[in-house]
């Protein structure tokens, strides 16, 4: 396939990807968005243009909204017939090349944008489904011999974030205060968190509704899962170390979680699955799938020090992970637990066997004690003020690239 | 004070109170109401008759909404001003009690109304507040003889919950279906829970929208609470105590929670204020707070099961709380942690000195050890299929009742 748009070969966003996302046009009208190389085009304009009339199932401009919310909701067959159309208009020859006025009034320069959440996310759950970093954090904080837990293997262990702080790609996270009790205190102190980190992790999006009571099997899951972010899940390793017996990380967590700005659907992922690594034991009958559940998706993070160039410091794959998105949505609505249209679902921190495959600083360091050296002298055991954390995924086969571009934040200094 | 409304003596719902809710009114209108005796009011047709014509800063029909949020997000002031401006109305001789059009239009009978959820809950927070009930899980689940554990004296341990399964009173709830791993097996099974259990808790509802970074002290924290619920955390205690290791309860709570219609004002709460138990050893500066922020609350659990009389298996109270509301949200937002109109924080179970005060099955018949008698000679370990849970709460002193009604739910069997 061939745009009339063109863009670099190495571009996260070839016409093989139409990711969705919402953007504010030259400062002043937000509406959804989809972008090819560094071109953001407004949908909900294309859409008065006519250009979304022989679509089925769309009868209404639900492109002129804050969030992919509406457009979500109208479900796979829709949003699939919708990314296809996109897709053939912006093919070489295609009636939209030729028509300047809706191009001119639709196509945006990246630097007319900003992009905004794209959906309003009413619940958000995160897994711990990387059998590395589970086994890693287990070996630190409980008994190296026996690092992972008795549960771990039987049922993608999750539990319930913070929704209302998960934020876009570019905001600032002041450094949160709290509670923590060093090793040697008899008594915990209060103060700016000294352990700051991140966890690089992916997140799907679902796309419908359900009633209580109601579970979504393994092979229904994909027709309700929308499509997928990059998500930076921040953590404060000492808040959390003292919190979180019995009931789990709260405070460690809740000061802010970033999400890349475009959302890639599950169909512009499809060339990239891969099979599933092995579960054993096996899993109990409703946690069973049949198919290549994992996809092979690219993942960089990099620390973009004040002062100083970035330093790639830690390459890892969404493949690594041992229990699949249809796993963790089965395993989470077994209970009749209802889902809503925006509900994100995070991966947990995506580590590889490889120490420069570990998805946070607490891995990459071992807890502090061999600091990463960045590529100027700097060195980092956390992060620090004024540390910006880039994270960047994307998926190659041949000529074929999808990509997330990336989600990114800076952490200023405590507000005191 | 007295109204021109006639209400029994004990009615929860007394000229003092002046609650707040959503109604559907003759199954087809849905406004924001209130409650006096068994009368609920229209609030939004009041509106428009005038009535609430000379209270500052509420400009728009804030009632006609199918959610008290936007009434809730108009702050303390204003709130607290429509609530006097309502009682006013209600006292014998005023002009409301000679306005026959404006009562025919607004008051209707309890049985002409439906209510529903009174907020849209964007966040749901669920503490652990009680020591009685944290030391009695601790000595059943970890250890005897150190049962609270280290930090839960220095901190109000909570945790993030499900937002989208908190549903209103009335509202029946499926057997919730799982993986437990019942002690002397070697794999963990699937199937119904078996150990299904209520939690007797309160819930108060935010205010106000705070920006991320930004922290509400103990003495900020009460402005920012409109009012108060009784919860209902119905629990799966078979599901949690295999899965809450290392992450925290999560199917085990997130298919129901159940909570009473009617939001009851701090200020309705005011004259039942009471001093807080000794916090010892000291809490850390941002957790201390002046004055009685306690509160006298009697609440009551019954059991009613399909065939039988209603039970009483449980008699405690709010005051018991060891951490109270105001520390509660200081905590929550030390780190940052922004929160939104409509946010529930969750007390925890609410359980006292004595074996009856307990909030929990659980708790009542120790793990199932004793059984509970109910009135006909039937025998509980735990919650079973067809039977209805009822929670009620009221403060009393001297002729000033002030109730909260009750939050009821039935378990209906596992969806197979």
């Amino acid at each position: 396939m061939k745009s009339f748009v063109n863009y670099p070969e190495n571009s996260d966003f070839s016409i093989y990807n139409i990711p969705f996302g919402v953007a504010v046009f030259n400062k002043e009208y937000i509406a959804c968005a989809t972008r090819i190389g560094d071109i953001v085009i407004d949908l909900a304009t294309l859409y008065d243009f006519g250009y979304f009339n022989d679509v089925e199932g769309i009868n209404d401009n639900v492109f002129e909204a804050y969030t992919l919310n509406e457009f979500i909701e109208l479900g796979k067959p829709v949003t699939t017939a919708v990314r296809k159309k996109i897709q053939e208009l912006l093919l070489e020859g295609s009636l939209l090349s030729k028509d300047e006025k809706s191009i001119e009034e639709c196509f945006y320069n990246l630097d007319q944008v900003k992009m905004m959440m794209p959906v309003h996310v009413p619940n958000y759950t995160d897994f711990y489904s990387s059998i590395e970093h589970a086994t890693n954090v287990g070996k630190m904080f409980r008994n190296p011999a026996n690092a992972l837990l008795p549960n771990w293997k039987h049922l993608p262990v999750g539990y319930h974030g913070r929704a209302s702080s998960i934020v876009i790609s570019g905001t600032d996270i002041h450094r949160p205060k709290g509670q923590m009790k060093p090793a040697d205190a008899d008594s915990p102190v209060f103060g700016p968190c000294k352990q700051l980190d991140f966890e690089l992790e992916m997140a799907f999006i679902v796309n419908k509704n359900t009633e209580m009571g109601e579970s979504i099997s393994t092979s229904q899951a994909e027709d309700a899962i929308f499509g997928m972010v990059i998500f930076n899940d921040w953590s404060a390793r000492d808040i959390q170390s003292w919190e979180y017996v019995p009931l789990g990380p709260f405070l460690g967590k809740n000061f802010g979680s970033s999400v890349s700005p475009w959302v890639v659907t599950l169909e512009a992922l499809e060339p990239f699955r891969t099979a599933s690594p092995q579960q054993e034991p096996e899993v109990l009958d409703y946690l069973k799938f049949s198919g290549d559940k994992n996809f092979d998706i690219q993942l960089e993070v990099y620390l973009q020090p004040a002062k100083g160039t970035e330093a790639l410091i830690s390459k890892s794959n969404y493949k690594f992970m041992y229990w699949n998105m249809c796993q963790q949505l089965a395993h989470h609505t077994v209970n009749g637990c209802n889902v809503e249209v925006g509900d994100m679902y995070a991966s947990g921190t995506i580590s590889g066997t490889d120490s420069n495959s570990f998805g946070s600083m607490l891995e990459l360091t071992w807890r502090g004690q061999n600091p990463l050296k960045l590529n100027d002298g700097q060195e980092r055991k956390f992060i620090e003020d004024h540390d910006t954390v880039i994270m960047r995924g994307w998926a190659q086969k041949g000529d074929i690239r999808v990509g997330f571009g990336g989600v990114t934040g800076t952490i200023l200094p405590a507000i005191l």
